[in-house]
Protein backbone atom coordinates (compact mmCIF):
# COMPACT_ATOMS: atom_id res chain seq x y z
CA UNK A 1 0.00 0.00 0.00
CA UNK A 2 1.15 3.38 -0.53
CA UNK A 3 2.28 5.49 1.55
CA UNK A 4 1.16 9.66 1.92
CA UNK A 5 3.54 12.08 0.52
CA UNK A 6 5.06 15.01 2.02
CA UNK A 7 4.78 18.20 0.26
CA UNK A 8 7.46 21.36 1.57
CA UNK A 9 5.86 24.45 -0.12
CA UNK A 10 8.69 27.22 -0.46
CA UNK A 11 11.08 25.31 1.73
CA UNK A 12 13.95 28.16 2.90
CA UNK A 13 17.04 26.02 4.60
CA UNK A 14 17.97 23.18 2.64
CA UNK A 15 19.37 22.19 6.29
CA UNK A 16 15.61 22.06 6.96
CA UNK A 17 14.66 19.89 3.91
CA UNK A 18 17.06 17.56 5.08
CA UNK A 19 15.73 17.33 8.98
CA UNK A 20 12.29 17.01 7.62
CA UNK A 21 13.42 14.10 5.26
CA UNK A 22 15.70 12.31 8.14
CA UNK A 23 11.76 12.83 10.40
CA UNK A 24 9.91 10.82 7.14
CA UNK A 25 12.54 8.20 7.65
CA UNK A 26 12.12 7.62 11.23
CA UNK A 27 8.40 7.25 10.90
CA UNK A 28 8.42 5.45 7.15
CA UNK A 29 7.77 7.82 5.03
CA UNK A 30 9.98 7.88 1.45
CA UNK A 31 8.16 10.53 -0.67
CA UNK A 32 9.15 13.97 -0.50
CA UNK A 33 8.19 17.28 -2.93
CA UNK A 34 9.00 20.69 -2.85
CA UNK A 35 7.69 23.46 -4.31
CA UNK A 36 9.93 26.15 -5.15
CA UNK A 37 12.62 25.93 -2.87
CA UNK A 38 13.68 29.28 -2.13
CA UNK A 39 17.33 28.31 -3.09
CA UNK A 40 16.19 26.19 -5.77
CA UNK A 41 17.68 22.55 -5.71
CA UNK A 42 21.44 21.79 -5.91
CA UNK A 43 23.69 18.90 -6.85
CA UNK A 44 24.13 16.18 -3.77
CA UNK A 45 27.66 17.01 -3.64
CA UNK A 46 26.73 21.08 -2.49
CA UNK A 47 23.28 20.49 -1.17
CA UNK A 48 22.90 21.24 2.62
CA UNK A 49 20.28 19.14 2.67
CA UNK A 50 22.43 16.00 2.85
CA UNK A 51 24.65 17.41 5.86
CA UNK A 52 21.02 16.66 8.06
CA UNK A 53 19.62 14.27 6.61
CA UNK A 54 21.12 11.47 8.64
CA UNK A 55 21.68 8.73 6.39
CA UNK A 56 18.25 9.83 4.63
CA UNK A 57 19.50 10.23 1.39
CA UNK A 58 17.20 8.35 -0.57
CA UNK A 59 14.48 10.90 0.64
CA UNK A 60 16.53 13.12 -0.89
CA UNK A 61 18.32 11.56 -3.92
CA UNK A 62 14.49 10.65 -5.03
CA UNK A 63 13.03 14.29 -4.33
CA UNK A 64 10.73 15.57 -7.01
CA UNK A 65 10.75 19.80 -7.56
CA UNK A 66 7.77 22.17 -8.89
CA UNK A 67 7.01 25.18 -9.28
CA UNK A 68 3.92 25.11 -8.11
CA UNK A 69 1.19 23.76 -5.42
CA UNK A 70 -1.19 22.96 -7.68
CA UNK A 71 1.46 20.86 -9.86
CA UNK A 72 3.05 19.15 -6.63
CA UNK A 73 -1.00 17.86 -5.61
CA UNK A 74 -2.21 17.11 -9.46
CA UNK A 75 -1.90 13.48 -8.83
CA UNK A 76 -3.18 13.21 -5.79
CA UNK A 77 -6.89 12.70 -4.63
CA UNK A 78 -6.57 14.03 -1.19
CA UNK A 79 -4.22 16.56 0.20
CA UNK A 80 -4.15 17.71 4.19
CA UNK A 81 -2.71 21.08 4.60
CA UNK A 82 -1.05 21.58 7.92
CA UNK A 83 -0.54 25.36 9.48
CA UNK A 84 -0.27 26.49 13.33
CA UNK A 85 -2.89 29.39 13.36
CA UNK A 86 -6.56 28.15 13.03
CA UNK A 87 -7.74 30.52 10.26
CA UNK A 88 -11.69 31.01 8.76
CA UNK A 89 -11.08 28.64 6.14
CA UNK A 90 -14.38 26.02 5.12
CA UNK A 91 -11.93 23.74 5.06
CA UNK A 92 -12.50 20.80 8.09
CA UNK A 93 -9.75 21.03 10.29
CA UNK A 94 -8.23 17.65 11.74
CA UNK A 95 -5.32 16.85 14.57
CA UNK A 96 -2.99 15.18 13.51
CA UNK A 97 -4.36 11.75 14.82
CA UNK A 98 -7.84 12.46 13.10
CA UNK A 99 -5.78 13.04 10.12
CA UNK A 100 -3.93 9.86 10.38
CA UNK A 101 -6.52 7.80 10.56
CA UNK A 102 -8.75 9.41 7.35
CA UNK A 103 -5.26 8.92 5.59
CA UNK A 104 -4.95 5.46 6.11
CA UNK A 105 -8.87 4.30 4.90
CA UNK A 106 -7.96 6.51 2.26
CA UNK A 107 -4.48 4.83 1.40
CA UNK A 108 -6.61 1.66 1.85
CA UNK A 109 -9.16 2.65 -0.80
CA UNK A 110 -6.43 3.23 -3.25
CA UNK A 111 -5.86 6.84 -2.95
CA UNK A 112 -3.34 8.81 -2.61
CA UNK A 113 -2.54 11.39 0.08
CA UNK A 114 -0.37 14.53 0.68
CA UNK A 115 0.59 16.44 3.68
CA UNK A 116 1.73 19.92 2.80
CA UNK A 117 3.72 21.76 4.67
CA UNK A 118 4.23 25.33 4.52
CA UNK A 119 7.77 27.87 4.39
CA UNK A 120 9.55 27.81 8.39
CA UNK A 121 8.68 31.70 8.98
CA UNK A 122 5.19 32.38 7.52
CA UNK A 123 3.96 29.21 7.03
CA UNK A 124 1.56 28.25 4.23
CA UNK A 125 -0.55 31.02 2.41
CA UNK A 126 -4.17 31.84 2.33
CA UNK A 127 -3.72 30.53 -1.36
CA UNK A 128 -2.03 27.40 -0.88
CA UNK A 129 -4.73 26.48 1.95
CA UNK A 130 -7.43 27.02 -0.98
CA UNK A 131 -5.45 23.77 -2.64
CA UNK A 132 -5.98 21.69 0.11
CA UNK A 133 -8.68 19.27 0.96
CA UNK A 134 -8.71 19.79 4.80
CA UNK A 135 -6.51 21.41 7.40
CA UNK A 136 -4.43 19.42 10.35
CA UNK A 137 -3.92 21.58 13.03
CA UNK A 138 -1.67 20.44 15.84
CA UNK A 139 -2.86 21.46 19.12
CA UNK A 140 0.33 22.49 21.17
CA UNK A 141 0.40 24.77 23.98
CA UNK A 142 -1.49 27.71 22.74
CA UNK A 143 1.14 30.08 23.98
CA UNK A 144 3.82 28.25 22.39
CA UNK A 145 2.70 26.34 19.47
CA UNK A 146 5.73 27.29 17.05
CA UNK A 147 7.47 24.37 15.78
CA UNK A 148 10.29 24.11 13.66
CA UNK A 149 9.61 22.45 10.45
CA UNK A 150 10.99 19.05 10.80
CA UNK A 151 9.18 18.77 14.13
CA UNK A 152 5.84 19.26 12.43
CA UNK A 153 6.93 17.09 10.12
CA UNK A 154 7.79 14.63 12.39
CA UNK A 155 4.90 15.16 14.61
CA UNK A 156 2.93 14.32 11.64
CA UNK A 157 4.46 11.99 10.55
CA UNK A 158 4.68 10.32 13.84
CA UNK A 159 0.40 10.05 14.17
CA UNK A 160 0.57 8.10 11.00
CA UNK A 161 2.91 5.08 11.84
CA UNK A 162 1.46 5.41 15.06
CA UNK A 163 -1.72 4.52 14.79
CA UNK A 164 -1.01 1.77 12.20
CA UNK A 165 1.46 0.80 14.58
CA UNK A 166 0.90 -2.85 16.08
CA UNK A 167 3.04 -2.69 18.60
CA UNK A 168 1.20 -3.79 21.90
CA UNK A 169 1.18 -0.30 24.46
CA UNK A 170 2.94 -2.38 27.21
CA UNK A 171 4.70 -5.43 26.94
CA UNK A 172 7.12 -7.67 29.40
CA UNK A 173 10.29 -8.44 27.69
CA UNK A 174 10.55 -11.63 26.37
CA UNK A 175 13.88 -13.62 27.20
CA UNK A 176 13.56 -17.13 28.45
CA UNK A 177 15.45 -15.58 31.66
CA UNK A 178 13.48 -13.28 32.19
CA UNK A 179 9.74 -14.63 31.89
CA UNK A 180 7.21 -14.74 34.85
CA UNK A 181 7.73 -17.47 36.90
CA UNK A 182 4.60 -19.74 37.20
CA UNK A 183 2.26 -18.66 40.16
CA UNK A 184 2.71 -22.02 42.04
CA UNK A 185 6.83 -21.05 42.32
CA UNK A 186 5.32 -17.49 43.56
CA UNK A 187 3.01 -19.05 46.02
CA UNK A 188 5.64 -21.91 47.32
CA UNK A 189 7.77 -18.73 48.44
CA UNK A 190 5.05 -17.22 49.80
CA UNK A 191 4.24 -20.07 52.12
CA UNK A 192 7.98 -20.53 52.85
CA UNK A 193 8.28 -16.92 53.67
CA UNK A 194 5.53 -16.95 56.53
CA UNK A 195 6.72 -20.28 57.65
CA UNK A 196 10.16 -18.53 58.00
CA UNK A 197 8.65 -15.56 59.83
CA UNK A 198 6.39 -17.58 61.81
CA UNK A 199 8.83 -18.13 64.66
CA UNK A 200 10.37 -14.24 64.80
CA UNK A 201 7.43 -12.37 66.06
CA UNK A 202 7.06 -10.89 62.72
CA UNK A 203 3.34 -11.78 62.96
CA UNK A 204 2.47 -9.37 65.87
CA UNK A 205 -0.79 -11.08 66.71
CA UNK A 206 -3.32 -13.61 65.18
CA UNK A 207 -6.49 -11.44 64.24
CA UNK A 208 -3.69 -8.74 62.23
CA UNK A 209 -2.16 -11.82 60.34
CA UNK A 210 -4.58 -12.41 57.76
CA UNK A 211 -4.08 -9.08 56.70
CA UNK A 212 -0.32 -9.01 57.13
CA UNK A 213 -0.05 -12.15 54.99
CA UNK A 214 -2.32 -10.64 52.29
CA UNK A 215 -0.37 -7.30 52.08
CA UNK A 216 2.60 -9.84 51.53
CA UNK A 217 1.01 -11.52 48.94
CA UNK A 218 -0.07 -8.54 46.85
CA UNK A 219 3.22 -7.15 47.16
CA UNK A 220 4.66 -9.70 45.84
CA UNK A 221 2.32 -10.91 43.17
CA UNK A 222 2.16 -7.42 41.74
CA UNK A 223 5.63 -7.32 41.22
CA UNK A 224 5.24 -10.35 38.36
CA UNK A 225 8.73 -11.82 39.60
CA UNK A 226 10.72 -14.18 37.25
CA UNK A 227 12.09 -17.39 38.29
CA UNK A 228 15.88 -16.14 38.71
CA UNK A 229 14.00 -13.31 40.79
CA UNK A 230 12.00 -16.24 42.94
CA UNK A 231 15.56 -17.93 43.48
CA UNK A 232 17.17 -14.60 44.41
CA UNK A 233 14.53 -13.95 46.89
CA UNK A 234 14.86 -17.93 48.72
CA UNK A 235 18.44 -16.96 48.80
CA UNK A 236 17.60 -13.63 50.85
CA UNK A 237 15.94 -15.99 53.18
CA UNK A 238 18.27 -18.55 53.47
CA UNK A 239 20.90 -16.39 54.37
CA UNK A 240 18.75 -15.07 56.87
CA UNK A 241 17.33 -18.19 58.51
CA UNK A 242 20.00 -20.91 57.35
CA UNK A 243 18.42 -24.41 57.37
CA UNK A 244 19.55 -25.89 60.92
CA UNK A 245 22.11 -28.58 61.16
CA UNK B 1 -1.85 19.18 39.33
CA UNK B 2 1.36 18.54 38.51
CA UNK B 3 3.60 18.06 35.18
CA UNK B 4 6.09 15.15 34.65
CA UNK B 5 9.57 16.74 34.67
CA UNK B 6 12.03 15.50 32.00
CA UNK B 7 15.37 14.63 33.12
CA UNK B 8 18.15 14.84 30.69
CA UNK B 9 21.23 12.50 31.57
CA UNK B 10 25.03 13.35 31.17
CA UNK B 11 23.32 15.79 27.67
CA UNK B 12 26.17 16.49 25.78
CA UNK B 13 25.41 19.62 23.73
CA UNK B 14 23.90 22.64 25.75
CA UNK B 15 22.42 22.98 22.25
CA UNK B 16 20.26 19.87 22.85
CA UNK B 17 19.02 20.91 25.92
CA UNK B 18 18.06 24.06 24.48
CA UNK B 19 16.01 22.66 21.99
CA UNK B 20 14.57 19.87 24.38
CA UNK B 21 13.38 22.65 26.44
CA UNK B 22 11.49 24.42 23.52
CA UNK B 23 9.89 20.82 22.31
CA UNK B 24 8.73 20.56 26.29
CA UNK B 25 7.44 23.96 26.12
CA UNK B 26 5.51 23.10 22.85
CA UNK B 27 3.91 20.02 24.84
CA UNK B 28 3.32 22.38 28.12
CA UNK B 29 5.82 20.44 30.30
CA UNK B 30 7.89 23.00 31.95
CA UNK B 31 10.40 20.85 34.75
CA UNK B 32 13.83 20.27 33.78
CA UNK B 33 16.12 18.39 35.64
CA UNK B 34 19.83 17.85 34.19
CA UNK B 35 22.75 15.15 35.47
CA UNK B 36 25.94 15.64 35.19
CA UNK B 37 25.88 17.62 31.70
CA UNK B 38 28.62 17.43 29.98
CA UNK B 39 30.12 21.00 29.79
CA UNK B 40 28.60 22.01 32.90
CA UNK B 41 25.84 24.64 33.28
CA UNK B 42 27.63 28.08 32.49
CA UNK B 43 25.64 31.16 33.30
CA UNK B 44 22.79 32.22 30.92
CA UNK B 45 25.17 35.22 29.12
CA UNK B 46 27.63 32.03 28.27
CA UNK B 47 25.06 29.34 27.47
CA UNK B 48 24.34 28.21 23.87
CA UNK B 49 21.23 26.25 25.46
CA UNK B 50 19.65 29.51 24.89
CA UNK B 51 20.26 30.07 21.91
CA UNK B 52 18.03 26.92 20.89
CA UNK B 53 15.76 27.23 23.50
CA UNK B 54 13.61 29.61 21.18
CA UNK B 55 12.10 31.70 23.89
CA UNK B 56 11.31 28.73 26.62
CA UNK B 57 14.33 30.34 29.14
CA UNK B 58 11.82 30.18 31.90
CA UNK B 59 12.36 26.51 31.88
CA UNK B 60 16.39 27.03 31.49
CA UNK B 61 16.30 29.46 34.17
CA UNK B 62 14.63 26.74 36.44
CA UNK B 63 16.53 24.31 35.78
CA UNK B 64 17.95 21.52 38.20
CA UNK B 65 21.48 20.26 38.30
CA UNK B 66 22.32 16.78 39.86
CA UNK B 67 25.47 14.92 40.17
CA UNK B 68 23.99 11.21 39.67
CA UNK B 69 20.38 10.12 38.47
CA UNK B 70 19.69 8.55 41.40
CA UNK B 71 19.69 12.11 43.37
CA UNK B 72 17.37 13.82 40.22
CA UNK B 73 14.80 11.10 40.80
CA UNK B 74 15.19 11.04 44.96
CA UNK B 75 12.11 12.91 45.24
CA UNK B 76 9.92 10.98 42.43
CA UNK B 77 7.53 7.98 42.78
CA UNK B 78 7.22 6.81 39.30
CA UNK B 79 9.89 7.34 36.47
CA UNK B 80 10.02 5.90 32.77
CA UNK B 81 13.51 5.97 31.12
CA UNK B 82 13.51 6.20 27.12
CA UNK B 83 15.53 3.94 25.08
CA UNK B 84 15.68 3.10 21.43
CA UNK B 85 17.18 -0.11 21.66
CA UNK B 86 14.80 -3.02 23.59
CA UNK B 87 16.95 -4.59 25.57
CA UNK B 88 16.30 -7.57 28.37
CA UNK B 89 15.94 -5.68 31.56
CA UNK B 90 12.90 -7.25 33.95
CA UNK B 91 10.76 -4.08 33.66
CA UNK B 92 7.84 -3.42 31.88
CA UNK B 93 8.32 -1.48 28.19
CA UNK B 94 5.81 1.16 27.08
CA UNK B 95 4.87 2.52 24.10
CA UNK B 96 4.73 6.44 24.79
CA UNK B 97 0.85 6.64 24.44
CA UNK B 98 0.91 3.90 27.22
CA UNK B 99 3.30 6.08 29.38
CA UNK B 100 1.34 8.94 28.68
CA UNK B 101 -1.72 7.49 29.74
CA UNK B 102 -0.15 5.66 32.76
CA UNK B 103 1.42 9.00 33.76
CA UNK B 104 -1.62 10.80 33.60
CA UNK B 105 -3.13 8.38 36.04
CA UNK B 106 -0.54 8.64 38.16
CA UNK B 107 -0.52 12.31 38.47
CA UNK B 108 -3.85 12.13 39.10
CA UNK B 109 -3.27 9.42 41.99
CA UNK B 110 -1.02 12.62 43.41
CA UNK B 111 2.22 10.47 42.48
CA UNK B 112 5.48 12.98 40.82
CA UNK B 113 6.53 10.88 37.83
CA UNK B 114 9.70 11.97 35.76
CA UNK B 115 10.70 11.28 32.16
CA UNK B 116 14.62 10.11 31.10
CA UNK B 117 16.40 10.64 28.53
CA UNK B 118 19.81 9.30 27.66
CA UNK B 119 22.79 11.41 26.44
CA UNK B 120 23.09 12.03 22.85
CA UNK B 121 25.46 9.52 20.82
CA UNK B 122 24.69 6.53 23.51
CA UNK B 123 21.68 6.84 25.22
CA UNK B 124 21.51 5.24 29.18
CA UNK B 125 23.48 2.96 30.34
CA UNK B 126 21.94 -0.25 31.62
CA UNK B 127 22.78 1.45 35.07
CA UNK B 128 20.68 3.92 34.17
CA UNK B 129 17.63 1.90 33.66
CA UNK B 130 17.95 0.10 36.43
CA UNK B 131 16.81 2.99 38.10
CA UNK B 132 13.72 3.77 36.27
CA UNK B 133 10.42 1.72 37.07
CA UNK B 134 9.66 0.95 33.30
CA UNK B 135 10.94 1.97 29.79
CA UNK B 136 9.20 3.86 27.02
CA UNK B 137 10.48 2.31 23.72
CA UNK B 138 9.40 4.65 20.61
CA UNK B 139 8.03 2.01 17.99
CA UNK B 140 9.89 4.07 14.43
CA UNK B 141 11.11 2.70 11.53
CA UNK B 142 13.05 -0.35 12.95
CA UNK B 143 15.89 0.16 10.62
CA UNK B 144 16.18 4.03 10.87
CA UNK B 145 15.07 4.62 14.95
CA UNK B 146 17.70 7.04 15.98
CA UNK B 147 15.86 10.16 16.70
CA UNK B 148 17.97 13.28 18.08
CA UNK B 149 17.63 14.21 21.71
CA UNK B 150 14.74 16.83 21.56
CA UNK B 151 12.78 14.87 18.75
CA UNK B 152 12.76 12.22 21.44
CA UNK B 153 11.39 14.51 23.75
CA UNK B 154 9.06 15.95 21.52
CA UNK B 155 7.48 12.57 20.94
CA UNK B 156 7.43 10.97 24.01
CA UNK B 157 5.91 15.06 25.67
CA UNK B 158 3.42 15.18 22.26
CA UNK B 159 1.77 11.63 23.70
CA UNK B 160 1.48 13.31 27.28
CA UNK B 161 -0.18 16.69 25.75
CA UNK B 162 -2.34 14.71 22.97
CA UNK B 163 -3.48 12.47 25.69
CA UNK B 164 -4.96 14.66 27.69
CA UNK B 165 -6.35 16.99 24.88
CA UNK B 166 -9.52 18.32 24.65
CA UNK B 167 -9.47 19.37 20.99
CA UNK B 168 -12.49 17.96 18.66
CA UNK B 169 -10.49 15.09 16.37
CA UNK B 170 -12.22 16.66 13.55
CA UNK B 171 -13.91 20.37 13.11
CA UNK B 172 -15.56 23.24 11.00
CA UNK B 173 -14.15 26.44 11.78
CA UNK B 174 -16.96 28.52 13.51
CA UNK B 175 -16.91 32.04 12.08
CA UNK B 176 -20.40 33.48 11.34
CA UNK B 177 -19.72 33.70 7.73
CA UNK B 178 -18.94 29.96 6.93
CA UNK B 179 -21.16 28.24 9.43
CA UNK B 180 -23.53 25.48 7.73
CA UNK B 181 -26.35 26.25 5.75
CA UNK B 182 -29.17 25.09 7.19
CA UNK B 183 -30.63 22.53 4.61
CA UNK B 184 -33.59 23.53 3.52
CA UNK B 185 -31.74 26.66 1.73
CA UNK B 186 -29.07 23.40 0.17
CA UNK B 187 -32.39 21.67 -0.99
CA UNK B 188 -33.74 24.96 -2.41
CA UNK B 189 -30.46 25.73 -4.37
CA UNK B 190 -30.68 21.73 -5.35
CA UNK B 191 -34.54 22.36 -6.56
CA UNK B 192 -33.75 25.58 -8.84
CA UNK B 193 -30.51 24.23 -10.12
CA UNK B 194 -32.44 21.06 -10.96
CA UNK B 195 -35.39 23.53 -12.64
CA UNK B 196 -33.18 25.19 -14.24
CA UNK B 197 -31.56 22.15 -16.01
CA UNK B 198 -34.73 20.82 -17.11
CA UNK B 199 -35.01 23.12 -20.23
CA UNK B 200 -31.42 22.57 -21.24
CA UNK B 201 -31.64 18.84 -22.12
CA UNK B 202 -29.35 18.29 -19.20
CA UNK B 203 -31.31 15.06 -17.87
CA UNK B 204 -30.97 12.99 -20.88
CA UNK B 205 -33.86 10.78 -20.24
CA UNK B 206 -37.14 10.67 -17.40
CA UNK B 207 -35.47 7.22 -16.68
CA UNK B 208 -32.19 8.08 -15.53
CA UNK B 209 -33.83 11.79 -14.13
CA UNK B 210 -33.98 10.50 -10.20
CA UNK B 211 -30.35 8.90 -10.61
CA UNK B 212 -29.12 12.15 -11.53
CA UNK B 213 -30.94 14.18 -9.14
CA UNK B 214 -29.53 11.61 -6.04
CA UNK B 215 -26.13 12.04 -7.59
CA UNK B 216 -26.58 15.82 -7.67
CA UNK B 217 -27.55 16.09 -4.02
CA UNK B 218 -25.57 13.36 -2.46
CA UNK B 219 -22.52 16.02 -4.11
CA UNK B 220 -23.83 19.43 -2.47
CA UNK B 221 -25.04 17.83 0.66
CA UNK B 222 -21.83 16.18 1.18
CA UNK B 223 -19.88 19.65 0.91
CA UNK B 224 -21.65 20.83 4.16
CA UNK B 225 -22.01 24.02 2.13
CA UNK B 226 -22.29 27.44 3.70
CA UNK B 227 -24.50 30.52 3.56
CA UNK B 228 -22.09 32.24 1.19
CA UNK B 229 -21.17 29.40 -0.69
CA UNK B 230 -24.85 28.85 -1.50
CA UNK B 231 -25.09 32.53 -2.67
CA UNK B 232 -21.56 31.90 -4.73
CA UNK B 233 -23.74 28.83 -6.12
CA UNK B 234 -27.23 30.42 -7.26
CA UNK B 235 -24.69 33.51 -8.51
CA UNK B 236 -23.27 30.30 -10.91
CA UNK B 237 -26.68 29.24 -11.91
CA UNK B 238 -27.83 33.06 -12.29
CA UNK B 239 -24.44 33.91 -14.70
CA UNK B 240 -25.49 30.82 -16.78
CA UNK B 241 -29.21 31.71 -17.17
CA UNK B 242 -29.86 34.99 -16.77
CA UNK B 243 -33.90 35.88 -15.28
CA UNK B 244 -35.80 36.53 -18.38
CA UNK B 245 -36.55 40.20 -18.64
Amino acid sequence: MQKPCVILVRPQMHENVGAAARAMMNCELTELRLVAPRDGWPDKSNNRAYATASNADIILDNVQIFETLEAATADLHFTFATTARVRFQARETFTPTAAAEATHKKLEAGQRVGLIFGPERTGLENTDLMLANAIISIPLNPEYASLNLAQAVLLVAWEFLRTADQTPPVQMPLATNIFPAPQKDVDFFLQRLTGELEPTGFFTSEDQKPNMLQNLSAMFKRANLTDQELRTLHGIVTAFKPPQS
